[in-house]
């Protein structure tokens, strides 16, 4: 079996739009908000500045959601999240979003493990032991 | 041969983010705003309201995007737009991030040709003749 | 002694910019959020539509920012809400950003409650008695 | 006479809120959209990266907007910047919103020159004569 990590959210009306939804890009933000809070939760961050200079950061390759429904102003729902894929440099983590457990959006985004440094391209890395070991029990076994 | 719209644009100081770069979610409302602006250019809008009081609107059910560059602050890019397929009721256009005329990133987003009424979900409709023929030329044979 | 209400938050990756700073318009953005969070824990809503067919919302008149620090990614705040002024027809909330107990930053918005009806201009209103009674106890009596 | 810089826009859907409009914090975004183009058009950037690794920008330290009317979805609007302030170490910018040629908003920034340097805090400088001199011209006499 699988985890899952949940973060709670409430639909802001600076997400809002003139058709009195949720917009479809903040949808992806908040995809990125329930990947950053499950690597705090696990003592982990998506930048790790490094001793020598340069940062340990997960720039994305790839992102797409499908939505089935919508969310409107002050509704509370979920991101219910889990890792699609965890490569060896890369992890694609995918995210339901959850309208009184009632999914209205399905998102995923692959992000890859880099080198950031100031002034050069981002190197790609092996994933380092501590976030593999982190992850790994958020493998959604139906596609890991 | 299939025709293109081209859309410049330049990358604003609140569309980046702390990686220095243009955020990943922009690229959607970029992608959005060249649909927009096709759309405007054939004398049509993403939203008509009818006579009747309700409207003829396009919601979003799918987007993705791959990203192979990225723009920092300042940067002019183009989005060059394209119909990837037309659809009995739904039209997924897609869009080619070009900086210097090399592509950075490539989007794709589907929406859904719909009646709008307050308070009433959205129902799906065929699409109207006038936004068929303005779009078929845009179609891209290769994915026809 | 006036009330205040504190809404806690932390800085989303999509609110930093370049200068790896939390971007300024998003400092209104948490301090509208503040005022909605506000009156839900009061039974209300910015947004209460009428069986009639109108909207009793606030549309914001004015709003200002003075800035003294900065916020990083990831940083947890709390936004420390008051109000600076409740008027006839119209609520000054005023929003101090506390980083560690600190002020890094204190707004003011100003709205108006109104008669919102589908196509025609809002009409200002008097702030009903369940609005006036349940903002009192947060007046800011330094600023009365 | 002062001479004025004028910006084309037009409101992106994601500009919008539920309310129908445009979200007020956008104003804050475009009027900072307007220093920044003002800027390049004098051969200049809100941040110059400097031989010897620092960079010259320009924090912001107050803004605020006054609104008497409202902008909707796809609508063509200017800002027409001034400078209501050249200061010793600070230019506070003026953008007049117009649609139609009608003001509906009136918003200032200011921004600090300063010396900006990974890892340490901002370094307030002098205005630089290259700026100073460029801006000068944009100082709006009735508030000079």
């Amino acid at each position: 079996m699988s985890r899952s990590f949940r973060m709670p959210a409430r639909v802001r009306f600076s997400d809002t739009d003139a058709a009195g939804i949720m917009h479809f890009s903040a949808f992806f933000t908040y995809l990125e908000d329930a990947e950053h809070a499950l690597l705090r939760s696990l003592g982990l961050s998506v930048c790790l500045p490094q001793p020598e200079g340069w940062s340990l950061s997960w720039p994305r390759v790839a992102a797409d959601c499908r939505f089935s429904g919508s969310l409107r102003f002050e509704q509370a729902f979920d991101v219910e999240l889990t890792v699609a894929r965890l490569g060896t440099k890369s992890v694609t983590y995918r995210g339901e979003f959850l309208l009184d457990e009632r999914s209205i959006a399905r998102g995923e985004v692959t992000a890859v493990c880099c080198r950031i440094e100031t002034g050069k391209p981002p190197v790609s890395l092996e994933i380092p032991a501590a976030f593999r070991e982190a992850l790994a029990p958020y493998v959604n076994e139906a596609d890991g």
